[in-house]
């Protein structure tokens, strides 16, 4: 049995804990912890949809007490946002799984955080690994497997390919589905419209890999012109408006493109005849062109690949690792 | 610099030595071993084309002296046929790679050597691994990969369809291209047509990563029969004969079908619309679909997925270990 703990009761913490409540034989459930007033007094139960009685606490302090062995934090996307989960779990010797997608590098954003938080691990005698779908699996720990098979590599293209028509509101305004072009690039001069987050991450981890040295990386963040009038239930975009981003990370080494990562995100790809998928192309010898389609889902996916990470975590040594370094992950058959 | 030592000079061989020679800062290549006369007194550059002055030796004892770190091993399929070069190797306290397709899994074939093999790496701290694009990639760790990013894996279905147009003569015949339906069922009865190499052990690969037992493995041999005329340099595949072999293999627990490794080998499957791939599907939640194609070769995946594993064989456990086992593995880009 392992010890387990999560930090976040939103979309991904839920589909993790109904992951975790799949698995009453290898994984004991120690704690939730949620910070929003609207979760206290329920039980994970009652907010997954299953007959767990464990109450969701804002206590953090209460959880760790327990002693997991493993901490999962599902909750934001920023190092600055998860410092106040992450610190806490390590001084209380727990490994740590977490979602953030700029942890899965995390000295692309910010090397002192990185830094500090390293030696806080090694002290504590714990791991830290950003999890996930996109950072930590399709556009970089796939691509790396799949380089496994080649004899040279020359330059690596990856394409995620996704429907947004599923998400609300606060999706379609960051990705600036709806808005003319004039607000469109308003929106992303103005960092109102974000895009993608985790291309840095992905193209360093490729690079930490493949042993590359990556001295540049250029994002860029166009719109996706509608030629055709498209709706969803939270959104209408007129023809010639914006249905999507398209959102580019490149990755350079002394001037030379090594990576291009590429995730197109709009609302009814399909309208225009585009096929939704996740590429990988290596251009190499010999060249891989892979394609899985549909694409893995985003979410589903984030919460499966954090909870298969959990049987791989306690074996790790100390410090923030990423998962290029880390054994080949593999699916957690539960128990019968 | 990783001294590495080559036993095998056929086209692997020589495809592993080329991959060798391109890593000069990183790779010190101790000596080449091949059994055959009619390479000895060649040099390496001479086998394969380029300006190495070691020579080709049968005296395996000579270059064993030289304490290489890594012995690469591609001379045959069958683990009888690789012993008396895997013992002394380890022996003589080298990790052992070796691509001989029942070496991936060992304990599918043979149990008993497994298990000697294991406890001499053990006993002289030293690690044995099976390499190669098939086993050892596209139906067994490329599926593994796939499977982190599930919820639920209720069964795996692959696929990989080549073109043997390539091929000489010795291959036609062990497929059974060219023959009649009748000369080929009568080839697959007595053992001259034996389809691939390694449907145990990629399904026991499977298995053993995600914690499953398979308490049966059925392969079966299908004739592919022609509706067209098709011939090669070696073959000639009249009307309503065979032009290939469609070799299947299927992994049961208690009875259920989970794993279904599929693995048609024909000449010019084009002339008939078949297009060659590797494809992968996993049945769960969520779904994988995946294709590569075309496929990636079996020569070069081999020799490349080979030499990959050397930078990481050093830090893996004493014992026959597999691609399960050790770390997401990836292309070695040679030092600049």
């Amino acid at each position: 049995m392992i010890k387990v703990a999560v930090w976040g009761t939103g979309m991904m913490g839920q589909g993790l804990l109904r992951y975790l409540l799949d698995r009453p034989k290898d994984v004991e459930l120690v704690g939730v912890i949620d910070r929003h007033p609207e979760k206290h007094g329920l039980t994970v139960g009652e907010v997954v949809g299953s007959d767990c009685d464990i109450p969701v606490t804002a206590d953090h302090d209460s959880v760790l007490a327990k002693r997991p062995d493993v901490m999962c934090i599902l909750t934001a996307s920023n190092l600055h946002e998860i410092s106040d989960q992450v610190e806490p779990s390590v001084r209380a010797g727990a490994n740590v799984l977490c979602i953030a997608e700029t942890l899965s590098y995390p000295w692309a954003s910010d090397p002192a955080w990185a830094e500090r938080f390293d030696a806080l691990a090694k002290e504590h005698g714990v791991s830290i690994l950003g999890t996930g779908v996109n950072p930590g699996f399709v556009l970089d720990a796939l691509v790396v497997m799949w380089s496994s098979a080649c004899l040279r590599v020359d330059r690596i293209e990856a394409q995620r390919i996704n429907d947004l028509s599923p998400f609300g509101p606060t999706v379609m305004i960051s990705q600036g589905v709806g808005a003319t072009v004039e607000e469109f690039e308003r929106g992303v001069a103005d960092g109102s419209i974000v895009g993608h987050i985790g291309f840095p991450e992905s193209i360093h981890l490729i690079a930490r890999a493949l042993g590359w040295t990556i001295d540049e990386v250029v994002e860029t963040r166009e719109p996706i012109v509608s030629t055709v009038e498209r709706s969803t239930p939270h959104v209408h975009v007129a023809l010639g408006n914006v249905c999507g981003c398209r959102h580019i990370g490149k990755g350079y080494s002394n001037g030379e493109l090594k990576i291009e990562l590429v995730h197109p995100q709009q609302i009814h790809p399909e309208m225009e005849g585009v096929v939704t998928g996740d590429y990988i192309r290596i251009v190499g010898d010999p060249n891989v062109n892979m394609v899985n389609s549909p694409e893995m889902p985003g979410g589903k996916g984030t919460y499966a690949s954090t909870g298969n990470y959990i049987p791989l975590i306690g074996a790790a040594p100390a410090g923030i690792l990423t998962v290029v370094d880390m054994p080949l992950p593999r699916f957690w058959a539960p128990s019968v």
